[in-house]
């Protein structure tokens, strides 16, 4: 089956990103993708400034319009980090899931929040804003069994060793990078989980953008197990 | 602390790998290393039809070599796959360790065996003629506590995991990974393991022997946990 990974630039308009998002979806699924994966943070700017001002809850706007895109594409769509999600009074950095008929299949909250001090390269700590997921997430289709991760989530091996001995053969990870992490581990990591688990892994990143706040890495991936 | 590894030539006569190798771990200690590595097979060919002939107890021939040199030089020395290791009427694939006072500290016997077959690359079953041990190896050192894996070990998560979660801060691989999986997966792992578990990893290989029957990779490596 076909998979397609969009790395779309995000500005910090949600409205435009969205519509951009969702003319991507159909671009995708009309060269015959069978499964779309957004990008963590494509919706909002990433950094921990921007999570309450852009947070929804689900559903909210931003699912709501994944999953009639879905429907009306009739695929699987994996809504990166949708958004920062907001409930109960805490925000989570959570991933919905979509299937072809619009249903919500599974919703990741990122479990491993990343907190950086490179001293002189980059600074900032999520757990400021965001609170932790405490489940794994798994959703089938008729292809393969696909296991749920965000961007940090990756880091931790005994993770994706779950997700393999429950039976997915494929892991997607919205994610962004930074320039310091990014040349460092995003294509590492991808590769490690990949050979260790005898899985697939794909990666989703934002595209690059030198002007924004927090520059990604970029380099939305694809790695078999060999 | 200083640590060398060594990445020898490794011919077909026993005696010459023996006096070749105790003379490269005088050189390395006289620079200043304090813990010496020997890669898989230093003293004989690579390859499932040599194990029988070349195999000796422990202690034996080569191991009483490598005690004298350890006590000589008064150095740490992790004896490679020094022998194919002969116990009880079955052939291991067995890494011996010496301190500097020339006594056994561990003796790790290769867990994973390797059977390989890529079609129209490379074939062979270690299992065919080998028996493989059933425990973890690690030993102390005033510097950091150091977990052993011979080769294909590497390419087992949990292990590297099980030494890191018992204090190991520096994973020590003899192996002699060939044309096919090298460069594949020789640096891949390595890094993988530093990274994942957060300590130091060492690789020694023999060098290259284009003549060889069992082309060796080469390429041995130490890598960081970043």
């Amino acid at each position: 089956f076909r998979l397609a990974l969009i790395q779309l630039h995000v500005s910090a308009v949600k409205s435009d990103n969205l519509q951009r998002t969702c003319g991507l979806v159909r671009e995708a699924s009309a060269k015959g993708a069978k499964l779309v994966a957004l990008p963590e943070c494509f919706n909002s700017p990433y950094g921990t400034q921007y999570f309450k001002e852009y947070a929804e809850k689900i559903p909210g706007e931003s699912t709501q319009k994944l999953s009639e895109v879905a429907k009306e594409c009739s695929i699987y769509l994996i809504g990166g980090r949708s958004i920062p999600e907001e409930d109960g009074g805490k925000l989570y950095n959570t991933c919905a899931v979509f299937g072809p008929d619009g249903a919500l299949l599974a919703k990741h909250r990122k479990v491993h929040l990343f907190d950086i001090n490179v001293p002189g390269k980059i600074q900032f700590k999520e757990s400021e804003t965001l609170s932790p997921g405490n489940s794994f997430s798994m959703f089938d289709t008729p292809y393969c069994k696909v296991g749920l991760g965000i961007c940090y989530d990756m880091r931790f091996a005994e993770m994706a060793q779950i997700y393999g001995q429950k039976g997915c053969q494929l892991l997607v990870y919205p994610g962004a990078f930074n320039m310091t992490t990014g040349p460092a581990h995003w294509e590492l990591l991808q590769r490690g989980r990949a050979v260790d688990n005898q899985l697939y892994v794909a990666a989703v990143s934002p595209a690059r953008d030198e002007k924004a706040s927090y520059v990604a890495w970029g380099h939305s991936t694809v790695v078999n197990p060999w």
